[in-house]
């Protein structure tokens, strides 16, 4: 046996400097695609200044009257699980925070998911599974990858079928600040943490 | 606002009757795939009995001497959270149990993970991350679409894909079990919970 088996709880936790800035982010409005944006990529670049996880951020919104429902950022590398993208943890925070599943019933339908970077094959499902019906992403796939990341195998029509789905995507949002971000990862010899022993 | 955002936290429990199982599920071997099968059908079975969640069980074994590291279940409608299906939990414990986001480098490549059904797309991304080289799968996507399940778009050369990256995928491992398992949810009524105004 590789060591004997006690872990029956897993804790994903917002690192300690995101927590402190919440009740500040959340007390402001956020009318268009543009401001709800900027949450994501501050929310990446500090994680990067703080070295808490991947240049990778994420918020949700409500857009019907502007408000944060929810921010989270990717947390692999401090957390020590590799689903802790930024979206999964936008994501969970929101179903913690609202008490369902799936974020897409009811009053919830006006739900909006910003991310600083076109989702991965994982965030993608992750997706589909929270009912969220509206993503808008500022780096695309090929700048993540031109990082180093291995974005995993995605289907080629994923945005179509977001689309028959109901779920509307919007690339390129402050696209350039999303590509400023990643670069400002690598540059600062950021830990490129694919699996299969190219990273740990 | 919908409501004040004061989440900052979020727990994966696994449910107490299989917390209460795991000594002595730890203290035996498992010395082929039909032996590790048992356990993660064995854990979906008993997630319906208990209604702690959906239809799903999964466990994560070294191959090299047949231990168990980490049991998941689908915990979506105990959690309230989209991503807690038993792959991603099995995941998520076997990393915060062996300590790195890699399951795939070192001694750990010999880890196989056991699921009572096929993977679903954000599965397939979350196995991709994880670093896990060798799946097993009970019930095909089929299998889990039939009893009405949307388990969301999947590339159509997701196993060539696998294997292009060193995962090998062994599918219909007891597969008559695997279905009956999920027939059973399915003739209990159990909750169908897709995403988007379908299920919650």
């Amino acid at each position: 046996m590789i060591q004997p088996m006690t872990t029956t709880r897993v804790d994903i936790q917002l690192p300690d400097w995101l927590r402190r800035e919440l009740p500040e982010l959340a007390s402001r409005s956020y009318p268009s695609d543009d401001a709800r944006m900027e949450v994501a990529l501050r929310a990446a670049s500090e994680n990067i200044r703080h070295e808490t996880g991947g240049p990778f951020g994420a918020a949700i919104f409500n857009k019907q009257d502007g408000s944060l429902v929810s921010v989270g950022v990717n947390l692999v590398t401090s957390s020590g699980l590799s689903m802790t993208h930024a979206e999964v943890v936008a994501i969970a925070m929101a179903q913690a925070e609202l008490k369902t599943f799936d974020l897409g019933k009811g009053e919830l339908a006006h739900l909006q998911l910003a991310t600083s970077a076109e989702p991965c094959s994982m965030c993608i499902g992750a997706i589909h599974w929270s009912g969220l019906k509206s993503i808008i992403a500022s780096a695309r796939d090929e700048d993540v990858r031109a990082i180093g990341f291995d974005e995993g195998h995605k289907p080629a029509d994923w945005i179509a079928h977001f689309a028959s789905h109901g779920i509307e995507f919007t690339p390129d949002v402050l696209r350039q600040r999303g590509i400023e971000v990643l670069q400002m990862y690598a540059r600062r010899g950021g830990h490129i943490y694919n699996a299969g022993g190219s990273g740990a």
